[in-house]
């Protein structure tokens, strides 16, 4: 049997989707998965994705020895240890530790996906070895883009799209949005930055001084680990 | 001040605008759309967009010389007059008649949208009129793509690439969902119909026995009519 890979461009629209038939994939790209694939690939032990910010700060009060990352719209919350910008990620930073993530998006995403089969984590850092692992599953995969604030973003779809790059060759039944997203992809993918300088996401982006992670989480192939979700949190597959 | 030219591209991303600051434009190119501005360029009086079958079958029973137009997953439903096929819509069968008219997804998305300044229907049929009356406006504009069962479709964004492609030169901004439906449109607008032959949509259309409505809601500038909601009920601009 044919398996589907279909391509959700906003959280909003993930209700669509049974999504308990699908290995679901959960893309933003600026900037927390990027981070989140770093984090993992770097030794932390477990990243928790949490939705708010008070939800995060709880986790101080365990008394337990987490850092904990807190960002809404693009900045860092005060009190907190970092936000999602994947310099903040490297080895010496968490190796060894457990990460309490709060993302305005990427965790909206997560959460409602979470009967999916599997939930893992992509972005260009990991692609070709998320790709690789997809193409060995005998499933059909839902690439959910998170968007910003449930908008459709050209970031999380052009990797949506490089990921159908990788697997259309295969036996895969692709719907409008994977074709969408792979098409714009083949017009960008010669210099993706480039591409995303002329969307509104860019400019703000711009604007917050985070140019150099923009150039960060659009590197490819860069790491190899795939983060998973177990239970409540995000681990080494 | 630049005015936006935003594109949605799902019914169910509707209540992230606030379209009472829009004209919307609403896009349901297979086919209700297309046979709205046909209808309407052949003299039909208005046409009447309800949501459910049995809200349709109403007018039959309010005595009144309507023509009852009936069609639920693409196929005319029994007992009325006729359903989305643009070729119902001529004027020998119109002409200074009022349509009721059932459709999937184009009345969803209409009623999604009643709260905008002003709703106007578009097709490639009237495209190059819809789009020099909308450069005259001076307002945001949002195209709202139909879809099916509120899922993305490549033929209604392709339309919408198509308006964005004639008012971009203005003085607008443009939202990623507009950069991407303009860049999809520059891939498929040499053979339209060719590039939708590869989506999901194309096959099931097809299954339906209607590759002649296909061709026929492709044309583009084929009318000069300008659907607009009056109330509760499309006329002539």
């Amino acid at each position: 049997m044919t398996n589907n890979l279909a391509v959700c461009l906003s959280p909003a629209l993930i209700p669509l989707f049974a999504v308990e038939d699908y290995i679901v994939v959960i893309i933003d790209i600026f900037r927390a998965t990027s981070s989140i694939c770093y984090g993992i690939e770097n030794g932390a032990v477990a990243i928790i994705p949490v939705s708010e910010v008070e939800e995060c700060a709880a986790y101080r009060e365990k008394g337990l020895d987490y850092l904990l990352a807190a960002e809404r719209d693009g900045k860092v919350v005060d009190g907190f240890d970092f936000g999602n910008s994947p310099f903040s990620y490297t080895k010496n930073k968490v190796a060894g530790k457990t990460v309490v993530l709060t993302t305005t998006n990427g965790t909206h995403a997560l959460h409602l996906s979470r009967e999916a089969k599997k939930i893992v984590i992509g972005s260009f850092l990991n692609l070709t070895t998320l790709c690789n692992w997809l193409k060995t599953q005998n499933e059909n995969i839902l690439l959910v883009c998170a968007g910003w604030k449930n908008n459709f973003n050209l970031e999380d779809t052009l990797f949506a799209g490089a990921v159908v790059e990788q697997l259309k060759a295969s036996d895969f039944k692709l719907d409008d949005a994977a074709i969408a997203a792979n098409d714009l992809y083949q017009i960008g993918k010669n210099d993706i930055n480039q591409y995303l300088k002329k969307t509104s996401h860019g400019e703000r982006l711009k604007k917050l001084g985070i140019e150099k992670d923009i150039e960060f989480c659009l590197q490819v192939d860069l790491t190899t680990a795939i983060p998973i979700l177990d239970g409540d949190r995000l681990v080494k597959l």
